[in-house]
């Protein structure tokens, strides 16, 4: 296989060594060991079409890589896969300042993309912590979220045409930019999310939007989950959200231990709300935090009065993740209808207390999505197996009551190889059917991510 | 056949009547003549599964029907089909003012969803001239779009959920209305668009809007097709557009003698451009007119000063399709990126002056969205038949420029019976053969909606 990879990538663009094995054939999961048998950097659309069409003929698989900063192992790469990095490829290929539309290889960093947006007076909103390494491709491969998804919507709203390599080694050139475009199935957006099980995504016209006008933040301090709701609620008429996110007095400890910040308000609560919103909305944002402050939804709050304020409460929330991390977090990202939130949460906190007695819980979330990052801390008597064996086995309970309630067991995270055995909770076994039909229709020899997603 | 459908529907929901097979089996295309072998009026998701499973055991085809306001002939029954209306599921099933969500049946009419949400204070964004008659099942099939695109998006964009039966019989229940969900292939948007060939559409989660604040609405004049586009510019630099329509002076002729309506302008300019925007920002779209004049973009313009006015400003742009049908209208709807738009129209004007020497044709669209609507009208001399054949022999040297711009040829009408031999001039041979892959494997024995959109 080597020798047939040397006929399309020059040497340096090849590597078989050990700890670059590693590094490219991992994502932010822990739960998995890398063992590709080889990294490779295409340059062109045309090296990924040799690519693929050499998988094809030649029977090996490929596993898609990004910024690899995935939660679920949908680019791991375990089983002697070719590992395709995009970082070769991270050039934007052009704008049109007309249509705002910025076109990208794959390969280019979130952060990248938000930096070139903002020097042309514009935006690009979609957000969230790992936006600094993560890619574009990454993104659209798995529909990302974050932060700001409450205002803006999700990668899927921002890309206007895609080009991708099919697992048969077709180029699919989608949509081209266009507003209006019916003629057909929209494989723009089958292949949005589909965590590169059909295709490899190369290059994609990404529409910006115009700049924000400048924010305020504000820290909540509620007594009780479902008060939050109430918050949103009051929140909403009449003032439009940047974001709303949410988190537990115990995530708020670890990113304040971890980073050594003051806390947002005199008293410790249990949940705290994080709100943005638009300077202008400041009269009826704080009308609304009267209202809540009288009818004990919140017992206090902080609003940010600079930039630098705004970013320091913006830190209690995004450092979340990274500060659990020394604590091997066994991660949940669930979905449940907003209206549904506050029995969900009483039902899964219920749950969890039971069955994990003795394990430390975060919660945070982007809750005004209805979306849940539920994390179980390891203690530091378990062994990571035997502590990750254990929540595998509480898993199905939890995922259980996601189902009764129609949830997601993977809101923005996707499925990887971390949930796929799940899936069934969220989609029924006639979607999973169909999904197998699918996948076999754009990768007939199974040469695209095998193993990811699909049960 | 007409027994094995009595055991599913009483004598009442089941029609053979000429009269009612030429009704329901036909859309507002003029060429093709109805010839369906029954209508069918289902009450239940249960019986839409039976007559689905039905169709697959007796080998009978099903046609969708919907408010019938297409324009592409996806909902003409020619050849003994059986005609599925949901003329009776069109009850609104339930509200979530929480989510401002609504769950609908597939005949909700556009209007009655509209009207529905401004019952409650809210807005339901996507609107269009037949949205009196036609129904969300119809519309989520092909996507609408209509006026207000170019701030608010497409039926897709409103479809947080739906239930489909597909062409094997099993029942979809496609995302419960959440916001974030990532676990796999988003069938919700495989559907959207698909023109009933994978399944049918049966009830869906809408989101509805914030109502808009007041809105204002100017009509301008324009000398030239291209200062149009410099108007965009111009405008969308400080006022967040509603809706940037434009018609030709010979669309306005029609409109106007069919409804006997004054001019807009008191001197008549080749092109005119329809803006609404948020009253707020009328200081900001005073200056840009201004620019528009000094840069004699524009030569003269009208500001509505009432509702009133601006509804009799609308009705120059929402009647043209109207007036124009006692000409026979042959219709195109193309789109191409908006930077394009310029040379597109130049490009198409020749050819089509030169194609159509002796034929009247009317300019009018969704300007903003890259969307132009281009009707030749049949001269009073010739047949419809021999007129059609020779728009039809232009039609792929207009589709060969659209494809030059890798433009659309079906904007927001969808590709039906009417466009399927020209699919090719949007979607590449390797598109259209994974189209037919999907179809099989959503409905593998060819019921649904059969010779309609795949070549």
């Amino acid at each position: 296989m080597t020798e047939a990879l040397a006929t399309i990538f020059p040497p340096n663009r090849i590597t078989r060594d050990a700890e670059d094995l590693d590094h490219w054939g991992s994502d932010r999961t822990t739960a998995y060991r890398a063992a590709p048998s080889a990294v490779v950097f295409p340059e062109t659309l045309d090296e990924v079409v040799a690519l693929v069409r050499l998988a094809n003929a030649r029977a090996f698989a490929l596993v898609p890589s990004g910024g690899r900063t995935g939660l679920s192992g949908g680019a791991v790469a375990e089983r002697g896969e070719v590992v395709v990095s995009f970082d070769r490829m991270n050039r934007i290929l052009g704008f049109d300042p007309a249509e705002r539309l910025v076109r990208c290889q794959a390969g280019v960093a979130t952060g990248a993309l938000q930096a070139f947006a903002e020097e042309r007076g514009l935006f690009y909103p979609v957000d969230f912590a790992a936006s600094g390494s993560s890619q574009i491709g990454g993104n659209i491969a798995t529909n990302a979220g974050g932060i700001r998804v409450i205002r803006y919507g999700l990668t899927r709203d921002w890309i206007a045409g895609l080009t991708a390599v099919t697992g048969a080694g077709d180029v699919l050139r989608c949509n081209n930019g266009l507003v209006k475009n019916a003629t057909g199935y929209d494989f723009r957006h089958l292949l949005i999310g589909s965590e590169g099980t059909l295709g490899l995504v190369v290059e994609a016209d990404v529409r910006l939007a115009n700049p924000p006008q400048p924010q305020r933040v504000m820290v909540l301090g509620c007594s009780a989950f479902d008060a939050l709701m109430h918050v949103l609620g009051a929140f909403q008429q009449g003032v439009t959200l940047s974001a709303f996110e949410f988190f537990s007095d115990s995530a708020l400890a670890k990113v304040r231990a971890a980073r050594d910040l003051p806390p947002p308000l005199r008293d410790a609560c249990p949940f705290y709300a994080l709100l943005e919103f638009d300077e202008s909305a400041l009269d009826a944002a704080s009308r609304a935090f009267e209202r809540c402050l009288e009818r004990s939804w919140v017992a206090d709050g902080v609003l940010s009065q600079s930039d630098a304020q705004a970013a320091r409460l913006w830190a209690l929330r995004e450092g979340i993740s990274e500060s659990l991390a020394p604590h091997t977090p066994y991660k949940n990202d669930l979905s449940v209808r907003l209206s549904d939130m506050p029995k969900f949460l009483e039902a899964a906190d219920a749950l969890i207390s039971q069955a994990y007695p003795e394990f430390e819980v975060c919660w945070y979330g982007h809750i005004g999505d209805g979306n849940l990052h539920l994390n179980i801390l390891k203690p530091s008597g378990w062994s990571e197996p035997e502590f990750r064996a254990h929540c595998h086995r509480v898993s199905p309970e939890l995922f259980k009551l996601v189902a009764e309630y129609s949830g997601s067991i993977s809101a923005e995270h996707g499925v990887g190889l971390l949930k796929r055995e799940f899936l069934g909770y969220s989609r029924s076994p006639e979607e999973v059917a169909l999904m197998r039909g699918l996948k076999r229709t754009f990768d007939p020899n199974g040469v695209m991510n095998p193993r990811k997603l699909i049960p």
